[in-house]
């Protein structure tokens, strides 16, 4: 029988493997749900030494949401390049497979950013713009306008609405797929960016 | 001098007007911060009078809840007939004037609705639908088919989302109008219905 060797985790690591627990969790547990005493049973290990890790549950619910939007921001970035509108298919595709896995931590993140705290709502809006934001990022000026857009405040305020859409439909879809298929839910959000921006002034 | 005749108002027109008071405090208030006190102070009666109309606080909210949604859903209604993109045009513009002029309490409502009361949740999603389902009643096949739309499950969860779109699109405006005016903002999100529709399955 082969023997793993005993590795000495350091702190980060070992945060960062309870946080995988954590956000585990999420898939199925709203964000005000969490709990220490979850997480301990979870992960198998003891409370106190969760305590070691986060000072309270504010603490560990803030950085459970961090690390949730940093895989959400890493899940739906680009793989490589190509045109705007195949990147943007694929950022969609990976954000409708992880609001998928993550329905009931997801669902929380949204409503719970709605409520009082200001943290979860910064965390949440920045993951939430990161792929509106990436299209004007990654596209050049001249591929903007060759599909018709120009950079614009208007242009932002309704690409920054765009993303709401997408929240409100994926979330819909996943609760109720009524018969749409993955691919042909990919196509309407991808052609409702352009149909959103092209033409505004 | 005239003199007005000192009418007997019946219960319901004071309750009526009590909560023409309760939705001007909206205005300015988010709907968990209004009280019995408050709305006693903005109508000049006594806390005891207003436990006549509303048994509890929760009672007092739903109700004005309740009624800044029939506010939304009478001021949104097409006034007379026309084309469905014209009527589109002038819904929209009736939603941004109620936005604006009751900023802080349908701001509450959004986030609010996101919270945990399952009826302000509905009352809302209710107000908020009555736009984009108006849209497929008020028009017939004929006239969506002219638009390029054809009424399907596909069609209807993307309106769905386009109600988000607008909702999001104009809070970010009120708070924030950055150099766009009122008829090109209205004109963004008329087209934008389109743009979201048109040739999905």
């Amino acid at each position: 029988m082969a023997t793993t060797p005993r590795v000495r985790m350091d702190r980060d690591s070992r945060r960062e493997l309870l946080l995988d627990h954590g956000v585990r969790l999420l898939a199925t547990h709203a964000v005000e749900e969490l709990s220490i005493e979850m997480l301990a049973d979870e992960a198998g290990v003891s409370r106190g030494l969760l305590y070691h890790y986060f000072s309270n549950k504010k603490d560990f619910h803030q950085a459970v949401v961090r690390r949730a939007a940093d895989d959400l921001i890493a899940q739906t970035a680009p793989q490589s390049a190509g045109e705007p509108t195949e990147l943007l298919a694929r950022s969609l595709e990976a954000y409708v497979d992880y609001v998928r896995a993550n329905h009931q931590g997801y669902l929380s993140l949204v409503r719970g950013s709605a409520g009082g705290n200001e943290v979860l709502r910064e965390i949440y809006e920045e993951a939430r713009m990161s792929m509106t934001s990436r299209i004007f990022e990654l596209s050049t000026k001249e591929e903007l306008a060759s599909l018709g857009i120009t950079d614009s405040p208007g242009v932002r305020l309704m690409a920054h609405g765009w993303t709401a859409l997408v929240e409100d439909v994926v979330l819909e879809w996943v609760r109720d797929p009524r018969g749409i298929e993955k691919p042909r839910l990919i196509d309407s959000l991808t052609a409702s960016l352009l149909g959103v921006t092209q033409g505004v002034r």
